[in-house]
């Protein structure tokens, strides 16, 4: 890969010192980690330390931290959790999730739960009170993701939280929150004690770990429905992936070490980005404030449209140009360009089909973001006058 | 690790050569292979020739073939779709299948559907005709494995699909006929065509791949529970795991290439072990029929026993002689000994309760078998005087 690369939110490049080291231990520690003779019993004590590493990064109980094989899966658990209760109910998301939260919803709709969509402000942002006004008597679930892939708009989770536990408390009864935080796991601070959540969902390869090993924190219990050798608390069979799972603890230390010098830096590159890619004829932003710097959007994602240019088009253009880029979510890139997200912020559709994002991480440099943005500007004006043209 | 291992069948050392290849491969392609940029586009093309690979090497085509994270997951999925058909139905498994295969069944027969358990005979293998007489009219799925992880059996397989074949023909109906191949993948030749079977598991680890790549083999179309991103045919969401799938194509070659001379070699050591380990008093097989070499058996996996030594106990005190074996599946090792495979067979208990597991692999030496055995005589030995003696 000799492009500039700037879609780390589909995947981050690996940290190659940390997956050395955890190859490294992987080798020497290969025994099953559920075996009962030394070997496995070796394998079986790093898992654990991990485990309490990944604990103390989130203020949760070791046992309350669950190695699933990524973040799709570990939404897939906790959302089709609901098809083994004894009862049915409603779960309300937000219309913004991503594909492996929203697409078992649809599922667990289709098996006769009430599903509530609850779509967001144009700015990105599902509003408390609009999404907590959704909880009724039969809820049962509610899933809200703490960053959103596509715009970096960061969701009030906590004080979503607060809201429904208020109504359910009066009530007496209880409600199971799922935070989906795969884009924020690491970049930003997460304590699941202070957020209040029941389920939190955080992956690996997106912040340089390899892929192979993703995070389920959870409070209190839930039946899976991928069953077989109760590993992780029978709630993701299979045998354990060390080598990944040692990686990730790693990546997550690397990140928890130097979070906010990364994120003075991407603070910095999304300013750099907005501000160039505005001066561009034609951009579009989802929302006025979207320019400024603040606490409301993820410094990592930046999302920016110039119509009629159709998205794919952009990135492909931009692709044979060197820079990698996306759409959307790379979890529906590959089939059609998936609208619903701009479309659940009441974004029209123009700006929608010619959204691109562009996502950092903590290698990306000023001069990766300005040599792009000039690029970009060429490319963009070009396809304008093309496209008036015809 | 500095012990002997003979516990092959929980997990395979992986092969150093084929892991730094595919490292190398996958850290030279990071993108995401959803990612429609060129650097997404790369990983693509290698997955996708991955696909191929192994296509050919089942005598598959390449959209019969998915990627997933591993064989348990593989069960998983297809044993789970049938929550996902619009009416219920019966399910017939053996009663000696995995606990992937076992658990998801009885979760399905929770759910409303019927299923039956087939029991297998003393040797350890299942009655064609005995299963078969179990698919009714209502029968949507059958699941049966391939080689059995307890004792090697291999099971009657292309037999079974013939009969069950010939009586759903009859009737002008169809039947899902599922083959969880886990332990016979790369081992044993396998043709899915030959096989006549409609569904395969297979997993990387347990061949010298990494943990994070398993196989499914599926003619046709079924729907998962598990929903996201749309990878892998809708099947399996999430990122797909270049390094692990890369990986496990690469093992699959190397077993390819030395399947035979790897076969001869275990076919040997098998025959060494149980001559040896027979010879220490009150050894006892599953069967008569057990010690000769022949192709009802896997060469690789081992079943002893030596009643009244709990095979928990054998295990611990063979661990801290440096031998790594175990008491069955590494999957229930570390609950309570599970012993439902070889009740399942009509095993009496203290047979089962004192079973104990070697299995073998492409590595494993002449010199280390004997050893163990040397070291296990004296072990049972002294283990029985003392039992004795109490």
């Amino acid at each position: 890969m000799e492009s500039t690369y700037l879609d780390w939110a589909a995947t981050a490049p690996p940290m190659q010192d940390i997956l050395a080291k955890a190859a490294g231990i992987a080798s020497g520690n290969y025994a099953n980690p559920s075996s009962i003779h030394r070997d496995g019993a070796d394998a079986r004590r790093i898992i654990e330390k991990d485990r309490q590493t990944c604990a103390d990064e989130l203020n949760a109980l070791p046992n309350q931290v669950y190695f699933t094989s990524g973040g799709s899966e570990t939404n897939n658990i906790i959302l089709s959790s609901l098809l083994t209760r004894k009862s049915k109910g409603s779960l309300v998301i937000s219309g913004i999730e991503h594909a492996s939260v929203y697409e078992p919803a649809k599922f667990i709709e289709k098996s006769g739960f009430d599903v509530k969509y609850v779509r967001a402000e144009k700015d990105g942002r599902i509003t408390p009170d609009k999404f907590a006004a959704q909880v009724g008597k039969n809820t049962l679930m509610v899933s809200i993701m703490l960053v959103n892939n596509e715009t970096g708009a960061v969701q009030p989770v906590s004080e979503l939280v607060k809201r429904i536990r208020k109504i359910v408390n009066r009530e007496g009864r209880s409600v199971h929150i799922h935070c989906d935080a795969v884009q924020a796991f690491g970049k930003l601070p997460i304590d699941v004690e202070e957020m209040g959540i029941d389920s939190l969902a955080a992956s690996g390869h997106k912040i340089g770990a390899p892929r192979g090993a993703g995070l389920l924190y959870l409070r209190g219990q839930i039946d899976a429905v991928y069953k077989g050798g109760g590993q992780e608390g029978a709630l993701r069979p299979g045998t354990e992936n060390l080598f990944a799972i040692n990686a990730l603890v790693g990546a997550t230390l690397a990140w928890a070490k130097h979070r906010s010098d990364w994120h003075e830096n991407a603070v910095h590159l999304r300013a750099l980005l907005l501000e160039n890619m505005c001066r561009i004829s034609g951009a579009r932003l989802i929302d006025p404030g979207y320019i400024q710097p603040n606490a409301r959007y993820s410094p990592y994602i930046v999302m920016v449209s110039f119509p009629p240019i159709p998205g794919e088009v952009l990135v492909r253009v931009m692709s044979d140009r060197g820079y990698s880029i996306s759409t959307g979510s790379a979890c529906s890139s590959r089939g059609k360009k998936e609208l619903r997200v701009l479309e659940q912020m009441g974004i029209d559709r123009d700006f929608a089909k010619s959204a691109i994002r562009i996502s950092t991480g903590n290698q990306t440099t000023e001069t990766e973001c300005a040599s792009f943005c000039d690029i970009l500007n060429a490319e963009v004006t070009s396809l304008r006058r093309q496209i008036r043209g015809a």
